[in-house]
C-alpha cells in the first residue's frame, strides 16, 4: 500500500514529533483504518512523507511496540499486533490483503499508479499529462453556474440515456462534423473512459479480441483486459493504422472490434487520412467488424480540422462514436458521450443504469447550457490560440535542449509529441530521475509494452516556465 | 429494443402524419440510427408513442416498403431492408443483436428496465420510487452554486480518492455516528450503486458469494450476479436479520462478504436492534466475514435515530461502510462514499480511476461546500418534517383504501412501507394494470424472486395529490 495522507506532524506545538507521530498510528489503528494484523508503511515511507528523520520514527514505532500495538514481522515489515484487535484472539479479520488480490478487475500499471498519486505532489512539473492546464478552463462557465436553472433540472436522476437537453446539444454540435443523429441515439457517459467500459462489459465476451494501433492510449489501460478480451497492436505510419495489418486480422477472424483514435491520436498525434479513413472503413464493412472512434481530440485542431469522423461515412451503423468534453471543457465535469445504433445506445445505458445510475446531473446541465449558450465556439477558439503558443514554445525547447538525442513531428492538434530517442535507453530509469527531480513523465512503454525509447510529451498542461525547467531537467536525467 | 424518443409528429402543419412518420424513419435508417437488417419498433409501439391511428403509421410504412428501405420479415417483424445499406451487398453489418446479447454483464431485470423508462411518462404518478421528492431538494443550494469557487477545485480531474475537502467533511460527519476515520479512509464515489460495483470488481472474485437479507434491494440489482457471484437470503424479522442462519452460512464457508441494510432497510423498512447488530458483528468477527454496510438511509430518521453503525463496533476493519447524499440532498449530484481499511481504500479507488477517473468534481465541491457551512443539518430537519407528514398521509391513506387485503408495519425512518397483500395474487399483473391506470409500482419480486405478495411503496417521491389518486388506482386494480 501506497502511503498517503494530508496529515502532518506540527513542529514546535509543545509535543515531540515522535509523539504526534506514535498518536498518529494510534488513532489509525484504533480506528481500524489500519486492522489487526495489516502491513503499516514502512519507517522510511513515514519518514519521507512526515518530512522527519528516520530516527523520530524510530522512536515512534518504539513506543507503539512497547504498548503491544504494533510488532516487527520477519519477512514481512512491521504489523498491527493482533493484541490490538477488539477480540484479541482473532489474530487477522478478514485477511484483506487477500480480497485486495483477487478481485476481478485488474490492477492500474504500477507506473500509472505512481503518475495518479504523483500528479497531486505540490510544485511537480508535470510534462506528460494528458489534460488541459486550468488556465484553460473557460471563465464562462461562471455565468452558467450563476444562472441556478429550476432544481428539478440539475439534481433529479437523469433519463437512461443522459439528460434530454445536453443529448439535443451534442446532438447539433456532431452536426456540424456531417454526423446527423438524433437525441435518441446519444449516450451520455461519465467521461469517454466509462464508454469504453460499457462496451466491454455491455457488448464484448470473454476472449473477444479488440484490435487498435500501436502504440495507442488503450494499451495503457486495464478495461479489455480486465473483462478478459485481449489486445492485437496495428502499425501506424503517418496516413494512420496500416490497412494491410487490419485486412490480414480482420480477414483472419481475429478481432471483434476495432478501436481507433483517428483524429490527433493518444499518444502519436497522427491524424488518420481521409484515404486512409475511407480504406478502414470499407475493410470494416467488408469484415463487419464494428468500430469504436474515440474522437476526443476533435474539436483540438491547431493548424486545420481534421478530415470528417469514420462516423459520418457510417450508414450501415458500424461505428459507436465517443466524444469528450474533458479535453476541452473541463475534465472535472466528468462528460462525454457515445453515438451509434438505438439499439446499441439502449444496450449500453442499462448497463450504465447498473454501474451509476447516470452521470451527474448538475455536470450535464452546466455542458447543456454551455453549448446551447454558443459558449462553446467561443471558448475553442481560445483554447486554439492558447495550444499553438504552447506547442511553439515546447518545440522550441525540444529544439534547443534535445536536437541530439531525439526526434519528434509537429502534431497538427491535439496535446502530444511523440517523442522518440535515437538510441534505446531505459525510459523506467528515465522515469525515476525525473519524478526524483519533481519532473513527471509519461514513458512510450504504457502505450506499448515493447517501446524503449519514446516518451509522449504535452504541451497542455505545465505552465511555459514548468516546461522550461522541466525540459531542461529532462535532457539532464538522459544517461 | 424499447421505441423512446421525444420526436413527435405535429398535426395541422400542411404534411400528412403518415408522411412526417415516414421521414422521421428514413432519417433514422440514412443516419444508421436504425442499421440495415436491424429490426424496427412494431407499428403498434410507434402508434402509441406517436400518440397516432395505428392505420397511419401502416401508410407509413406501405410507402417505406415501395421504397425499398423497410421489408416484413417473416418471424421477426419488420427490419431495415439490405438495400438500404450504403454497400447494398451487405445484409447486416455488424449483428449488433448478437454482440448486445453477449456482453459480460447481465441486463436489468425486465420490471427493472419498465421501471426506469416509465418514470419519464409525463404524470406518472410513482408510488415506489427510492429518491426524495423534488420539493425535497435543498434551496440553499442556490447559495452555494452563486459562491463560485477557484476554477481549479471544480473543473480539474479529483485524486483518486476523491476532493480532500468532501473527505475531509465526510470524515467530520461520520465521526457524529460515533465512526472515528480520518479522510485518508474514505473514498469518494458516483453514488452508493457504484461503491457495491467497485467492490464486486474489485475485491470479490468469480463464484463468491454474497449474504444478504431476504427481500433486500441488493436483490434487485444484477452488480454481483454480473461478475459471476451467487447471492444467499438471509431471513428477516422486525429486528433485523437472523442471526442464527448467518451463522449457519458463514459457519459452513458458505458466503464470501455480508451485505446489510441496518438501518431502515430497503425494502423493508426494519431497523436492526442493538443487540441484534452485536450479535451480527461477533457472528462475522468468529467468522472473518467482511461487512458491506449500506446505511444511505441514517440520517433519514423520522422517530428516533437508529442505533450506532456497525462501522462504529468496529476496531478490526472488518466493515467497509456505504454511505450516500443521494436520499437525503439530491440524487442528481452522485455523490456517495465508502470507509474502510486503507488497503481496501486504495484498491477500490485504483479500480475507480479505471472506471470513471472519479467523480464529478463540480458535484464534489458543491457537496463538501453544503456540509462545510453547516447546511445540511438544517437541511435534514426540514426533509425529516416534511417525510414525516407524507408517511402519516400514505399511512391515513393505507388504513382508508386497503385495509381489509394489505398489511404493513409504520416504518421508523427512510422511505418506505413494505406492503403486505393477505392472500396471494399475480403482482405482475398488478405491475401492468396499475401502469396502464398511470400508477408506477415497485413489485416485492424485485426484492426477493419467489414474492408474491408484496409491494414496496414510498411516501418519499409523489406529491399528496399523486398518493391520494395513486393509492385509489392500486386499491381499485387489486383482483
Amino acid at each position: 500500500m501506497k502511503f498517503e495522507t494530508n496529515w502532518r506532524p506540527v513542529r514546535n506545538n509543545g509535543m515531540p514529533l515522535y509523539r504526534q507521530i506514535a498518536d498518529y498510528v494510534r488513532a489509525k489503528i484504533e480506528s481500524g483504518e489500519w486492522p489487526p494484523g495489516s502491513r503499516i508503511p514502512t519507517e522510511r515511507a513515514i519518514a519521507q512523507v512526515f518530512g522527519v528523520n528516520r530516527s523520530t520514527i524510530v522512536q515512534a514505532f518504539a513506543e507503539l511496540t512497547a504498548d503491544g500495538l504494533i510488532e516487527g514481522k520477519s519477512g514481512s515489515g512491521t504489523i498491527v499486533s493482533a493484541a490490538a484487535a477488539w477480540d484479541n484472539e482473532v489474530p487477522k479479520l478478514p485477511d484483506w490483503e487477500a480480497y485486495v488480490k483477487t478481485g476481478v478487475h485488474r490492477p492500474n500499471q504500477r507506473t500509472i499508479q505512481d503518475i495518479n498519486h504523483a500528479e497531486f505532489i505540490p510544485d511537480i512539473i508535470r510534462l506528460g499529462t494528458g489534460e488541459p492546464s486550468p488556465d484553460l478552463y473557460p471563465k464562462a462557465m461562471n455565468r452558467i453556474l450563476r444562472q441556478l436553472p429550476p432544481q428539478t433540472d440539475i439534481f433529479g436522476y437523469p433519463e437512461p440515456r443522459g439528460l434530454y437537453p445536453l443529448r439535443e446539444e451534442i446532438s447539433k454540435h456532431m452536426a456540424g462534423y456531417g454526423v446527423n443523429v438524433s437525441p435518441d441515439s446519444v449516450l451520455i457517459v461519465s467521461g469517454a473512459l466509462q464508454a469504453l467500459q460499457l462496451i466491454a462489459l455491455g457488448l464484448l465476451k470473454n476472449g473477444s479480441s479488440v484490435l487498435t494501433e500501436s502504440p495507442s492510449y488503450l494499451q495503457s489501460l486495464q478495461v479489455f483486459q480486465s473483462a478478459g478480451m485481449s489486445m492485437i497492436g496495428l502499425p501506424l505510419n503517418e496516413e494512420g493504422m496500416d490497412a494491410r495489418a487490419l485486412e490480414h486480422y480482420a480477414g483472419s477472424g481475429k478481432g471483434t472490434l476495432l478501436y481507433t483514435i483517428p483524429s490527433f491520436h493518444n499518444p502519436t498525434g497522427t491524424v488518420m487520412s481521409l484515404n486512409r479513413r475511407q480504406d478502414v472503413y470499407q475493410l470494416c464493412v467488408k469484415y463487419k467488424l464494428p468500430i469504436m472512434e474515440d474522437d476526443a481530440y476533435r474539436d483540438l485542431w491547431l493548424d486545420e480540422p481534421s478530415p470528417p469522423p469514420l462516423k459520418s461515412l457510417d450508414q450501415n451503423g458500424l461505428v459507436l462514436y465517443i466524444g469528450s468534453m474533458s479535453k476541452t471543457l473541463s475534465p472535472g465535469l466528468r462528460i462525454g458521450w457515445v453515438i451509434g445504433p438505438e439499439q446499441v445506445i439502449h444496450r449500453l445505458a442499462d448497463v450504465k443504469m447498473q454501474s451509476d445510475y447516470g452521470a451527474s446531473t448538475l455536470s450535464q446541465w452546466t455542458v447543456a447550457q454551455f453549448l446551447r449558450q454558443g459558449l462553446y465556439g467561443e471558448h475553442l477558439d481560445h483554447v486554439r490560440k492558447e495550444l499553438r503558443a504552447r506547442r511553439a514554445y515546447m518545440l522550441q525547447l525540444l529544439d534547443y535542449y534535445l536536437k541530439g538525442v531525439a526526434e519528434w513531428v509537429e502534431p497538427a492538434g491535439g496535446f502530444y509529441i511523440w517523442l522518440r530517442f535515437k538510441r534505446d535507453l531505459s525510459i523506467h530509469a528515465l522515469f525515476d530521475a525525473a519524478l526524483k527531480d519533481g519532473v513527471l513523465l509519461n514513458p512510450g512503454y504504457l502505450y506499448d509494452k515493447t517501446d524503449q525509447n519514446h516518451l509522449r510529451l504535452s504541451y497542455s498542461y505545465a505552465s511555459f516556465e514548468q516546461m522550461k525547467i522541466g525540459i531542461g531537467r529532462l535532457a539532464h536525467s538522459i544517461p
